[in-house]
Protein backbone atom coordinates (compact mmCIF):
# COMPACT_ATOMS: atom_id res chain seq x y z
CA UNK A 1 0.00 0.00 0.00
CA UNK A 2 1.14 3.58 -0.71
CA UNK A 3 -0.22 6.59 0.89
CA UNK A 4 -1.25 9.17 -1.03
CA UNK A 5 -1.67 12.39 0.90
CA UNK A 6 -3.34 15.91 -0.62
CA UNK A 7 -5.07 18.91 0.27
CA UNK A 8 -7.79 20.00 -1.79
CA UNK A 9 -6.44 23.29 -2.66
CA UNK A 10 -2.99 22.41 -3.70
CA UNK A 11 -2.48 22.45 -7.62
CA UNK A 12 0.36 20.10 -7.61
CA UNK A 13 -1.56 17.95 -5.53
CA UNK A 14 -4.41 17.99 -8.38
CA UNK A 15 -1.98 17.45 -10.59
CA UNK A 16 -0.48 14.41 -9.00
CA UNK A 17 -4.54 12.88 -8.70
CA UNK A 18 -4.56 13.01 -12.67
CA UNK A 19 -1.18 10.79 -13.04
CA UNK A 20 -0.70 9.06 -9.99
CA UNK A 21 -2.90 6.12 -10.90
CA UNK A 22 -0.47 5.89 -13.71
CA UNK A 23 2.08 5.39 -11.58
CA UNK A 24 0.17 2.97 -9.06
CA UNK A 25 -0.76 0.59 -12.13
CA UNK A 26 2.83 0.05 -13.58
CA UNK A 27 4.08 -0.47 -10.38
CA UNK A 28 1.13 -2.39 -9.22
CA UNK A 29 0.60 -0.85 -5.69
CA UNK A 30 -2.66 0.47 -4.74
CA UNK A 31 -2.52 3.76 -3.71
CA UNK A 32 -4.95 4.91 -0.72
CA UNK A 33 -5.94 8.39 -1.44
CA UNK A 34 -5.68 10.41 1.99
CA UNK A 35 -6.91 14.05 1.78
CA UNK A 36 -5.60 16.48 4.82
CA UNK A 37 -5.36 20.04 5.61
CA UNK A 38 -2.20 22.22 5.04
CA UNK A 39 -3.47 24.83 7.43
CA UNK A 40 -2.64 23.11 10.45
CA UNK A 41 0.30 21.49 8.70
CA UNK A 42 1.69 25.34 8.08
CA UNK A 43 1.08 25.60 12.02
CA UNK A 44 3.36 23.11 13.27
CA UNK A 45 6.22 24.00 10.36
CA UNK A 46 5.79 27.62 10.36
CA UNK A 47 5.24 27.83 6.56
CA UNK A 48 2.96 29.34 4.20
CA UNK A 49 0.99 28.89 1.22
CA UNK A 50 3.61 29.20 -1.71
CA UNK A 51 2.42 31.95 -3.70
CA UNK A 52 2.27 34.09 -0.84
CA UNK A 53 5.92 33.57 -0.35
CA UNK A 54 8.13 36.85 -2.04
CA UNK A 55 10.22 35.31 -5.43
CA UNK A 56 9.34 31.80 -4.71
CA UNK A 57 5.45 32.60 -5.00
CA UNK A 58 6.05 33.60 -8.83
CA UNK A 59 8.42 30.80 -9.88
CA UNK A 60 5.55 28.45 -8.47
CA UNK A 61 2.45 29.94 -10.35
CA UNK A 62 4.41 29.98 -13.35
CA UNK A 63 5.61 26.15 -12.43
CA UNK A 64 1.57 25.09 -11.44
CA UNK A 65 0.81 25.79 -15.30
CA UNK A 66 4.49 24.40 -16.92
CA UNK A 67 4.17 20.70 -14.80
CA UNK A 68 0.30 20.69 -15.43
CA UNK A 69 0.84 21.19 -19.22
CA UNK A 70 3.99 18.83 -19.23
CA UNK A 71 1.59 16.22 -17.66
CA UNK A 72 -1.03 17.18 -20.51
CA UNK A 73 -3.22 18.10 -17.56
CA UNK A 74 -6.03 20.93 -18.15
CA UNK A 75 -5.07 23.56 -15.49
CA UNK A 76 -6.96 27.14 -14.84
CA UNK A 77 -5.16 29.17 -12.15
CA UNK A 78 -8.13 29.55 -9.84
CA UNK A 79 -9.68 32.91 -9.09
CA UNK A 80 -9.71 32.25 -5.62
CA UNK A 81 -6.80 30.70 -4.36
CA UNK A 82 -6.35 28.99 -1.79
CA UNK A 83 -8.97 28.29 -0.24
CA UNK A 84 -10.75 26.19 3.09
CA UNK A 85 -11.13 22.66 2.08
CA UNK A 86 -13.08 21.51 5.17
CA UNK A 87 -16.08 20.40 3.40
CA UNK A 88 -14.80 18.65 0.51
CA UNK A 89 -12.27 16.37 3.19
CA UNK A 90 -15.47 15.47 5.16
CA UNK A 91 -17.25 14.39 2.14
CA UNK A 92 -14.36 12.59 0.78
CA UNK A 93 -14.21 10.56 4.14
CA UNK A 94 -17.87 10.02 4.55
CA UNK A 95 -17.68 8.65 1.18
CA UNK A 96 -14.32 6.73 1.42
CA UNK A 97 -16.03 4.57 4.49
CA UNK A 98 -18.72 3.74 2.06
CA UNK A 99 -16.58 3.15 -1.15
CA UNK A 100 -12.96 4.10 -1.91
CA UNK A 101 -13.50 3.95 -5.53
CA UNK A 102 -16.35 6.24 -5.64
CA UNK A 103 -14.80 8.63 -2.95
CA UNK A 104 -11.68 8.55 -5.34
CA UNK A 105 -13.68 9.43 -8.12
CA UNK A 106 -15.65 12.28 -5.98
CA UNK A 107 -11.94 13.64 -5.27
CA UNK A 108 -10.86 14.12 -8.82
CA UNK A 109 -14.42 15.66 -9.78
CA UNK A 110 -13.61 18.26 -6.97
CA UNK A 111 -10.25 18.60 -7.66
CA UNK A 112 -11.07 19.08 -11.64
CA UNK A 113 -14.27 21.48 -10.36
CA UNK A 114 -11.39 23.42 -8.71
CA UNK A 115 -8.93 23.54 -10.89
CA UNK A 116 -10.34 23.26 -14.59
CA UNK A 117 -13.72 25.29 -14.43
CA UNK A 118 -12.84 27.72 -11.73
CA UNK A 119 -15.40 26.37 -9.40
CA UNK A 120 -15.04 27.45 -5.32
CA UNK A 121 -14.94 24.08 -3.61
CA UNK A 122 -14.92 25.65 -0.08
CA UNK A 123 -18.52 26.11 -0.38
CA UNK A 124 -20.38 22.78 0.92
CA UNK A 125 -23.16 23.44 -1.78
CA UNK A 126 -20.30 23.52 -4.38
CA UNK A 127 -19.26 19.87 -2.80
CA UNK A 128 -22.76 18.93 -2.57
CA UNK A 129 -23.50 19.56 -6.36
CA UNK A 130 -20.67 17.84 -7.59
CA UNK A 131 -21.02 14.85 -5.49
CA UNK A 132 -24.92 15.10 -6.62
CA UNK A 133 -23.48 14.68 -10.14
CA UNK A 134 -21.83 11.73 -9.39
CA UNK A 135 -25.14 10.00 -8.13
CA UNK A 136 -23.79 10.13 -4.92
CA UNK A 137 -26.82 10.54 -2.51
CA UNK A 138 -26.65 14.75 -1.42
CA UNK A 139 -29.47 15.14 1.23
CA UNK A 140 -26.85 11.88 3.25
CA UNK A 141 -23.99 13.91 2.52
CA UNK A 142 -25.35 17.37 3.23
CA UNK A 143 -26.44 15.74 7.06
CA UNK A 144 -22.96 14.13 7.10
CA UNK A 145 -21.11 17.54 6.65
CA UNK A 146 -22.83 18.64 10.03
CA UNK A 147 -22.28 14.86 11.42
CA UNK A 148 -19.64 15.32 14.65
CA UNK A 149 -18.59 12.01 13.94
CA UNK A 150 -17.59 13.20 10.37
CA UNK A 151 -16.17 16.25 11.57
CA UNK A 152 -14.08 13.98 14.15
CA UNK A 153 -12.92 11.24 11.39
CA UNK A 154 -11.71 14.33 9.17
CA UNK A 155 -9.43 15.99 12.41
CA UNK A 156 -8.09 12.20 13.10
CA UNK A 157 -7.20 12.16 9.03
CA UNK A 158 -5.27 15.28 9.48
CA UNK A 159 -3.75 14.43 13.15
CA UNK A 160 -2.66 11.54 10.96
CA UNK A 161 -1.12 13.13 8.47
CA UNK A 162 0.82 15.66 10.61
CA UNK A 163 2.30 12.33 12.95
CA UNK A 164 3.36 10.36 9.45
CA UNK A 165 5.56 13.74 9.21
CA UNK A 166 3.69 14.96 5.87
CA UNK A 167 4.39 18.63 5.85
CA UNK A 168 3.42 18.90 2.11
CA UNK A 169 1.05 18.06 -0.81
CA UNK A 170 1.22 15.85 -2.58
CA UNK A 171 3.26 13.62 -0.46
CA UNK A 172 3.38 9.69 -0.87
CA UNK A 173 4.38 7.01 1.85
CA UNK A 174 5.70 3.84 1.13
CA UNK A 175 7.26 1.46 3.49
CA UNK A 176 8.09 4.24 5.46
CA UNK A 177 9.63 6.09 2.89
CA UNK A 178 8.25 9.55 1.59
CA UNK A 179 8.07 11.21 -1.14
CA UNK A 180 7.10 14.96 -1.23
CA UNK A 181 5.82 16.27 -4.44
CA UNK A 182 4.26 15.50 -7.70
CA UNK A 183 7.53 15.53 -9.29
CA UNK A 184 8.84 13.06 -7.27
CA UNK A 185 6.50 10.18 -8.53
CA UNK A 186 9.86 8.81 -10.77
CA UNK A 187 11.88 8.66 -7.49
CA UNK A 188 8.96 6.82 -5.97
CA UNK A 189 8.71 4.34 -8.75
CA UNK A 190 12.28 3.74 -9.04
CA UNK A 191 12.69 3.22 -5.32
CA UNK A 192 9.70 0.75 -4.98
CA UNK A 193 11.15 -1.11 -8.22
CA UNK A 194 14.84 -1.40 -6.67
CA UNK A 195 13.29 -2.10 -3.31
CA UNK A 196 15.15 1.27 -2.31
CA UNK A 197 19.11 2.08 -2.76
CA UNK B 1 24.12 29.65 -22.12
CA UNK B 2 22.31 27.86 -19.36
CA UNK B 3 22.90 30.00 -15.71
CA UNK B 4 23.49 27.44 -12.46
CA UNK B 5 23.09 29.46 -9.62
CA UNK B 6 24.35 27.41 -6.63
CA UNK B 7 25.38 28.37 -2.76
CA UNK B 8 28.25 26.50 -1.26
CA UNK B 9 26.33 25.64 2.03
CA UNK B 10 23.82 23.75 -0.12
CA UNK B 11 23.79 19.78 -0.03
CA UNK B 12 21.61 19.86 -3.60
CA UNK B 13 23.80 22.34 -5.22
CA UNK B 14 26.40 20.22 -4.34
CA UNK B 15 24.63 17.23 -5.73
CA UNK B 16 23.84 19.26 -8.69
CA UNK B 17 27.78 20.45 -9.38
CA UNK B 18 28.71 16.93 -9.81
CA UNK B 19 25.68 16.23 -12.55
CA UNK B 20 25.12 18.94 -13.75
CA UNK B 21 27.86 18.67 -16.20
CA UNK B 22 26.16 15.11 -17.46
CA UNK B 23 23.50 17.30 -18.54
CA UNK B 24 25.23 19.86 -20.39
CA UNK B 25 27.18 18.15 -22.30
CA UNK B 26 23.57 15.63 -23.16
CA UNK B 27 22.16 19.16 -24.38
CA UNK B 28 25.05 20.45 -25.94
CA UNK B 29 24.53 23.94 -23.86
CA UNK B 30 27.12 25.80 -22.12
CA UNK B 31 26.51 26.52 -18.52
CA UNK B 32 27.80 29.80 -16.55
CA UNK B 33 28.48 28.27 -12.79
CA UNK B 34 27.53 31.07 -10.84
CA UNK B 35 27.29 30.67 -6.64
CA UNK B 36 25.41 33.26 -4.48
CA UNK B 37 24.40 33.53 -1.32
CA UNK B 38 21.19 31.78 0.34
CA UNK B 39 21.13 34.86 3.41
CA UNK B 40 20.73 37.74 1.55
CA UNK B 41 17.81 35.89 -0.24
CA UNK B 42 16.52 34.34 2.81
CA UNK B 43 16.13 38.04 3.64
CA UNK B 44 13.72 38.33 0.94
CA UNK B 45 11.40 35.58 0.83
CA UNK B 46 11.40 34.93 4.71
CA UNK B 47 12.18 31.70 4.43
CA UNK B 48 15.00 29.92 6.65
CA UNK B 49 16.96 26.98 6.17
CA UNK B 50 15.82 23.61 4.99
CA UNK B 51 16.85 21.76 7.94
CA UNK B 52 15.77 24.49 10.35
CA UNK B 53 11.60 23.80 9.29
CA UNK B 54 9.92 21.28 11.35
CA UNK B 55 9.35 18.14 9.69
CA UNK B 56 10.84 19.85 6.54
CA UNK B 57 14.20 19.39 8.07
CA UNK B 58 13.70 15.95 8.96
CA UNK B 59 12.20 15.17 5.68
CA UNK B 60 15.56 16.94 3.72
CA UNK B 61 18.56 15.43 5.85
CA UNK B 62 16.57 11.59 4.48
CA UNK B 63 16.43 13.08 1.68
CA UNK B 64 19.87 14.62 0.68
CA UNK B 65 21.60 11.31 1.09
CA UNK B 66 18.97 9.06 -1.23
CA UNK B 67 19.29 11.62 -3.46
CA UNK B 68 23.33 12.03 -3.60
CA UNK B 69 23.30 7.91 -3.50
CA UNK B 70 20.86 7.70 -6.38
CA UNK B 71 23.63 9.89 -8.34
CA UNK B 72 25.72 7.61 -7.01
CA UNK B 73 27.58 10.68 -5.68
CA UNK B 74 29.55 10.77 -2.19
CA UNK B 75 27.94 12.69 0.69
CA UNK B 76 28.38 13.14 4.25
CA UNK B 77 25.84 15.42 6.36
CA UNK B 78 28.92 18.17 7.67
CA UNK B 79 29.24 18.40 11.11
CA UNK B 80 28.21 22.20 10.96
CA UNK B 81 25.77 23.26 9.23
CA UNK B 82 24.89 25.66 7.18
CA UNK B 83 27.94 27.88 7.17
CA UNK B 84 28.63 31.05 5.72
CA UNK B 85 30.14 31.09 2.23
CA UNK B 86 30.98 34.23 1.59
CA UNK B 87 35.40 33.74 1.36
CA UNK B 88 34.31 30.24 -1.37
CA UNK B 89 31.91 32.80 -2.84
CA UNK B 90 34.86 35.09 -3.54
CA UNK B 91 37.36 33.22 -4.48
CA UNK B 92 35.33 31.40 -6.79
CA UNK B 93 34.75 34.98 -8.91
CA UNK B 94 38.57 35.84 -8.13
CA UNK B 95 39.32 32.97 -9.97
CA UNK B 96 36.17 32.70 -13.04
CA UNK B 97 37.58 36.06 -14.22
CA UNK B 98 40.72 34.39 -14.87
CA UNK B 99 40.05 31.05 -15.85
CA UNK B 100 36.38 30.08 -15.15
CA UNK B 101 37.54 26.26 -16.35
CA UNK B 102 39.88 26.43 -12.96
CA UNK B 103 37.16 28.37 -11.08
CA UNK B 104 34.68 25.44 -11.84
CA UNK B 105 37.36 23.25 -10.84
CA UNK B 106 37.92 25.01 -7.59
CA UNK B 107 34.03 24.73 -6.81
CA UNK B 108 33.88 21.27 -7.02
CA UNK B 109 37.38 20.93 -4.95
CA UNK B 110 35.14 23.36 -2.12
CA UNK B 111 32.21 21.03 -2.64
CA UNK B 112 33.78 18.23 -2.18
CA UNK B 113 35.44 19.10 0.85
CA UNK B 114 32.68 20.31 2.65
CA UNK B 115 30.20 17.67 1.72
CA UNK B 116 32.62 14.57 1.70
CA UNK B 117 35.66 15.18 3.65
CA UNK B 118 33.80 17.29 6.34
CA UNK B 119 36.23 20.28 5.99
CA UNK B 120 34.76 23.71 7.29
CA UNK B 121 34.97 25.81 4.29
CA UNK B 122 33.78 28.97 6.11
CA UNK B 123 36.97 29.70 7.41
CA UNK B 124 38.90 31.72 4.29
CA UNK B 125 42.15 29.50 5.24
CA UNK B 126 40.73 26.40 4.08
CA UNK B 127 39.72 28.12 0.74
CA UNK B 128 43.03 29.12 0.64
CA UNK B 129 44.56 25.41 1.51
CA UNK B 130 42.23 23.84 -1.24
CA UNK B 131 43.24 26.57 -3.91
CA UNK B 132 46.42 25.52 -3.01
CA UNK B 133 45.85 22.08 -4.08
CA UNK B 134 44.63 22.90 -7.30
CA UNK B 135 47.77 24.68 -7.94
CA UNK B 136 46.27 27.85 -7.39
CA UNK B 137 48.14 31.09 -6.31
CA UNK B 138 47.27 30.88 -2.40
CA UNK B 139 48.80 34.43 -1.57
CA UNK B 140 47.66 35.97 -4.13
CA UNK B 141 44.33 34.40 -3.79
CA UNK B 142 44.46 35.26 0.32
CA UNK B 143 44.97 39.27 -1.04
CA UNK B 144 41.99 38.83 -3.27
CA UNK B 145 39.84 37.93 -0.32
CA UNK B 146 40.76 41.58 1.65
CA UNK B 147 40.04 43.80 -1.91
CA UNK B 148 37.53 45.62 -1.62
CA UNK B 149 37.09 45.16 -5.63
CA UNK B 150 36.57 41.69 -4.98
CA UNK B 151 33.83 42.15 -1.69
CA UNK B 152 32.00 44.79 -4.55
CA UNK B 153 32.05 41.75 -7.37
CA UNK B 154 30.71 39.09 -4.82
CA UNK B 155 27.78 41.35 -3.64
CA UNK B 156 26.99 42.56 -6.97
CA UNK B 157 26.42 38.29 -8.18
CA UNK B 158 24.52 38.33 -4.92
CA UNK B 159 22.30 40.98 -6.32
CA UNK B 160 22.19 39.54 -9.63
CA UNK B 161 20.95 36.41 -8.28
CA UNK B 162 17.84 37.88 -6.14
CA UNK B 163 17.09 40.31 -9.90
CA UNK B 164 17.23 37.15 -11.58
CA UNK B 165 14.12 35.38 -8.96
CA UNK B 166 16.63 33.10 -7.76
CA UNK B 167 15.37 31.82 -4.07
CA UNK B 168 16.48 28.54 -3.73
CA UNK B 169 20.12 26.39 -4.58
CA UNK B 170 20.45 24.99 -7.21
CA UNK B 171 18.80 27.20 -9.60
CA UNK B 172 18.92 26.50 -13.13
CA UNK B 173 17.63 29.38 -16.01
CA UNK B 174 18.16 28.87 -19.77
CA UNK B 175 16.25 31.56 -22.25
CA UNK B 176 14.75 33.14 -19.21
CA UNK B 177 13.65 29.89 -17.63
CA UNK B 178 13.70 29.62 -14.29
CA UNK B 179 14.52 26.02 -13.18
CA UNK B 180 14.59 25.08 -9.28
CA UNK B 181 16.39 21.79 -7.68
CA UNK B 182 18.27 19.45 -8.56
CA UNK B 183 15.43 16.79 -8.96
CA UNK B 184 14.33 18.87 -11.77
CA UNK B 185 17.33 18.72 -14.67
CA UNK B 186 15.39 16.28 -16.45
CA UNK B 187 12.54 18.91 -16.67
CA UNK B 188 15.18 21.30 -17.88
CA UNK B 189 16.65 18.68 -20.51
CA UNK B 190 13.24 17.79 -21.84
CA UNK B 191 12.59 21.80 -21.99
CA UNK B 192 15.42 22.40 -24.16
CA UNK B 193 14.89 19.81 -26.10
CA UNK B 194 11.73 20.24 -26.97
CA UNK B 195 12.20 24.14 -27.18
CA UNK B 196 9.59 24.32 -23.98
CA UNK B 197 6.09 23.54 -24.24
Amino acid sequence: MIDFYFEFSSPYGYIASQVAEETEKRIGRPMRWRPFLLGPVFKVTGQAPLVEIPMKGEYSKRDFSRTARMHDVPFRYPGKFPIGTVAALRAFYWLDDQDPKKARELAKALYRAYFVDGIDISAPAAVLEIAKGLGIDAEALAKALEDPAIKERGKKEVDAALAAGVFGSPFFIVDGEPFWGVDRLPMLEAWVRKGGW
